[in-house]
């Protein structure tokens, strides 16, 4: 069934009141009066909606219940900014895998780093990237693509979470699976991801001082847009959200 | 430190004998005479080689040392054709994170279905893909991307691992974890992953048949070529090689 997300503000008394980007959408998808689709106010619940045959652009809710596509973790990635579309790869299969926020900073060896109106038009594209995401994947929020422009303030909130991870392919001895292991309850995590020359030493090390644990992925060497997408595979596999 | 595949044919008597295609790649690098590289013969053994100060195209051996890339679990990926640069996709992620060989086939919901000589055109650009990924990632092998004519086929193949799962988005009950952790001691496990629509329930009882475990990669609706990579993610995870 087709997906949307509307403001929890535009659902009231039994009726969704569609955005003129979702009517829009509708017509594309030539969803017609009296047929279903899925309405989610990204805030944990979903309203089964049937066009209304007032033609005035609003819809029935005929249905409601609680959004199931949400993981029981929330998983911040924290990507180096990266060329190409290798960023639009992380936050499209991030977002599908279950990423609770995507936030892009800079590192030492990033080739790429936008910054000022190239940096705003595409953050307004990741966005945009991670709401269809979001829809076709079936999340019941549309996870926020955000940016740092200084390395540490993305280490200092990757730092807060119960289990920081910083993902460093110069860790040869704790693995991903040991560091989740030991915390088993833990409900917040974050994945810190370099960008497609690895971290410098001293960025390593700046992070173990801030409280991030440095894991290994495992003996190959992954690419900058793998090893996000790989990791975060493995914590959903790992809070039994697999 | 560069990486090349050599067969072991060409290493003998502490020379390791350059083939063209491997010469030309040491020269688009500035690979001098004196300098090492590791040369990889594809059956477990390294060799840190010196390019030969004599200038006829051979290597001292150095060093000899078992590869490190490989798991400990033989993971095989069949992925049904899909569009665009998604197969690509597949290959390059699925050879990074470990995969032993890659296995495409028709499935009834494909929209692509290349066959006769757009398909071992297709199929030679796989396998350079597969040698590119195997290079970067450190792999110890270069995995290998079949390809079957024929749904039936590819399912009796994939029957054969002593885990050998179907992922379905229909499948509701049983998640990849409580599959895996079911035989913790599997050393060959399938991966069976379906085309841009999913799998037809036709095709899911024929699988269920024939052998294969339908599991469900969770409650987010993954893109198909996102799918073998989170459970290729995931069961490496699971098999301690993360």
């Amino acid at each position: 069934m087709p997906r949307f997300f509307i403001a929890a503000s535009n659902l009231m008394g039994g009726v969704a009141y569609l955005d003129a980007k979702t009517a829009e959408h509708l017509k594309v998808l030539r969803i017609r009066k009296g047929e279903s689709f899925t309405v989610c106010d990204g805030e944990g619940t979903d309203y089964i909606c049937r066009l209304s045959p007032k033609g005035d652009g609003s819809a029935d809710i005929i249905e409601t219940r609680p959004t199931q596509g949400e993981p029981t973790v929330a998983v911040t990635v924290f990507a180096a900014f990266s060329k190409g579309d290798r960023p639009e790869t992380v936050v499209q299969k991030c977002v599908e895998l279950g990423a609770r926020e995507i936030v892009f900073f800079p590192s030492a060896r990033c080739v790429s780093r936008p910054d000022g109106a190239a940096l705003i038009k595409k953050q307004n594209r990741w966005q945009m990237i991670a709401l269809e995401a979001a829809k076709q994947s079936e999340r019941g929020i549309v996870p926020q693509v955000r940016v740092h422009t200084a390395f540490d303030a993305a280490v200092a909130e990757a730092a807060q979470a119960e289990i920081p991870l910083f993902l460093y392919e110069e860790e040869h001895d704790l693995g991903l699976k040991a560091a989740m292991e030991a915390r088993p309850e833990a409900k917040t995590i974050s994945l810190f991801s370099g960008p497609e020359g690895g971290f410098e030493p001293e960025e390593a090390a700046f992070a173990g001082e801030s409280g991030l644990i440095s894991v290994t992925l495992g003996k190959r060497i992954l690419r900058c847009e793998t090893a996000p997408v790989c990791a975060l595979s493995a914590v959903m596999y790992a809070t039994g959200n697999m």
